[in-house]
């Protein structure tokens, strides 16, 4: 099973290519787009042992000069340090207007490389690799890039669009499993806010956490319809006006217990899972969503095997506090994306503190 | 004497405003934009010396919370570390997504100014008040951004056009002759490419590098003129695909003469005069240009106190080597800005290199 997706932008389309071992194909896709000669493929030492013989084999064979930079792997790594190394091989290499940077690898790696292209003869192309679950149907899509500031995440930054983002399901067999469930709460967020057809698949699925395994086909089809619905939202909101936000479902909560725990004890994906558990509830609380939906929800998160209870000793006053702090708070207001059916979401600014105490002190 | 110019782009608009003693409306104009309160001021200690406290003093009565940063002046300074100084003080006053940075300074402020703001959280707001010459008529306007990498010019950097660009002649009273002059001679530049009218006007002129004490509502005048070739230019071609081209001329042998001499002995503006008397000569030589025409321009140049001849032991060959080496190199082939009659040029890139060796003898 193979697919594809168009993501029409107004200033360029590009496809997401979806199928087995299409890694192999990297090479022979990029070259129907009409780009230089020259690539810079940008990845991590570890994702490099398993993948970047074939990347590189395959944009040799269609053609292309191929350079390539590994930088450190972790989100410590997600620097300006970072960035100037690719610049350097990029001027090492003489890398033109028209040449391309490749990103292979995860978010991090997706989100550097990015931001490379997009400042490198201020702007060049940028194919999309992704090699997390996360990747493939988050960070990939959407044209969002940056890296960290010391005192603040994404805080250095650019919006550039891939020219193509190919996804090879296969190369999740080698990702950790924690990795893994990680992406699966991004694709559960998917079916409560836009698509309740993926949400209901997933509801009839075994064993989630070992589709990449078993299920080649199902996984092909989890892939496409989360990229299908991230596409959707961006395409309507190119640069977050307004729609965007419905992807931080789950997200109010989880960032404030993602920094409450230091980013380390819960990693992102559980404290979006932990995030949807709070949003859904608040929802009912407040009579918007019916209770059997919320425990619809969390019944697909725990059957991931992802958390649906606060981690213990994170204090609710402090999960309080640090919702101030958010970046998406509004005069002082923190707004809360919460669902109303499964594939359908609402925006408030207006859920009293008390209800939010009221859910956390109930997880 | 006031002007303003619009310069209309598909995604965003602005004004370039130009008036004697509008630094003191700078807060006033801004505030008619619906920005964000949050401002940050940069400069560099001369600069900010001279006009700093005026800025402020209009921004804060115009009701915007105003910091303020200061870089080391001068191109060797123009580096992603001073950027990241940017970022730090961005950061310290939590500037958000509606606030602006105002770039007070030349091109290498407004440069790293304008990059910053196109990467802080992935691109706020920037308005430009130039205060060299060069900046006014070049720099500030049409959208590019950026810094130098340790090993080439420019090649780190965005598009990013600004919310404005506000310009007050009477600044250039303080601007070094020098630096004047160097404006100048991008001035010049427009006459030819674009605008027969200011060629002309200049021609009329006396003492062009005293206008600036002397005659406000010519300098105006020539400031709106340059402006308004600069935009017509950019907006006709956001992003450099063809007609950009033509701002290039006399910077093809001006870059291989200013590389030569080190970037020091010649300034930009210097080396662009030796170009344009190059590549005057060279259409004549293809019977392009008529002979009394190139003697017009040389005469302009001559007696705005810029240089007409190649600077004393710059070796011929190396300036042909040098142009291979130009990112204006397509195939092997040197592009060409050749003009046929006063404000109009063409490209080409069939000029041999012997016409160029003999019109270098000749200087
Ligand atoms: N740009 C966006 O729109 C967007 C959206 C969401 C998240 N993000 C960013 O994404 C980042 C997180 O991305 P992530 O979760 O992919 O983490 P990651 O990139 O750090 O990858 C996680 C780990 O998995 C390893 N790995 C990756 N692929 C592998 C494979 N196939 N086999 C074995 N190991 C593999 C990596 O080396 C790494 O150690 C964050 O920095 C976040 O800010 C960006
Ligand atoms: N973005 C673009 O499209 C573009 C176009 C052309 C040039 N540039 C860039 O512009 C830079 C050159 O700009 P520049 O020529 O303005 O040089 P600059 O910014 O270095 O300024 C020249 C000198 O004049 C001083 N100065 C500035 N204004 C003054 C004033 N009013 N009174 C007294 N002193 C003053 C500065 O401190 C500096 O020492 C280069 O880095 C070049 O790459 C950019
Ligand atoms: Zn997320
Ligand atoms: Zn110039």
């Amino acid at each position: 099973m193979t697919s594809v997706i168009n993501v029409n932008l107004p200033e360029q389309s590009y496809e997401i290519a979806i199928a087995p071992s299409s890694l192999d194909q990297l090479g022979q896709q990029m070259a129907s787009l009409k780009l230089g000669k020259k690539v810079l493929l940008v990845s991590n030492p570890t994702i490099f042992k398993h993948f970047g013989e074939r990347a590189i084999a395959s944009l040799t064979s269609a053609g292309f000069e191929v350079a390539s930079c590994t930088l450190p792997p972790g989100e410590r790594y997600k620097t300006l340090n970072s960035i100037q190394k690719i610049y350097d091989i990029a001027l090492e290499n003489r890398l033109e207007r028209s040449a391309t940077m490749v990103a292979l690898g995860g978010g991090v790696i997706g989100d550097m490389t990015g931001f490379a292209a997009a400042t490198w003869l201020r702007g060049i192309n940028v194919v999309q690799v992704p090699t997390t679950l996360l990747a493939m149907v988050d960070s990939a899509i959407g044209g969002k890039t940056g890296v960290n500031h010391p005192h603040g995440k994404n805080l250095i930054g650019a919006f550039h669009q891939p020219r193509l983002v190919l996804i090879d399901p296969e190369v999740l067999k080698t990702l950790p499993m924690r990795e893994f469930r990680a992406g699966m709460a991004e694709v559960i967020k998917y079916g409560v806010i836009w698509d309740a057809e993926l949400f209901a698949q997933l509801e009839a699925s075994k064993r989630l956490d070992q589709l990449r395994y078993v299920k080649p086909d199902l996984i092909t089809y989890i892939l496409t319809r989360s990229c299908q619905a991230k596409a959707d939202v961006v395409s309507k909101d190119e640069k977050e006006g307004g729609l965007r936000a419905i992807l931080n479902y789950g997200h109010t909560i989880g960032h404030a217990v993602e920094s409450l725990t230091g980013y380390r004890l819960v990693n992102h994906g559980e404290a979006v899972a932990i995030g949807m558990v709070a949003a859904g509830q608040i929802a009912v609380e407040l009579g918007m969503w019916q209770k059997e939906d919320t425990e619809r929800q969390n019944a697909l998160i725990q059957k991931t095997g992802l958390p649906t209870q606060l981690p213990s000793g994170v204090d609710i006053e402090a999960i309080i506090d640090a919702l101030q702090l958010d970046k998406k708070v509004k005069a002082g207001k923190v707004r809360f994306v919460l669902p109303t059916e499964i594939g359908v979401v609402t925006i408030t600014d207006e859920v009293p503190s008390d209800i939010i105490r009221q859910v956390l002190r109930g997880m």
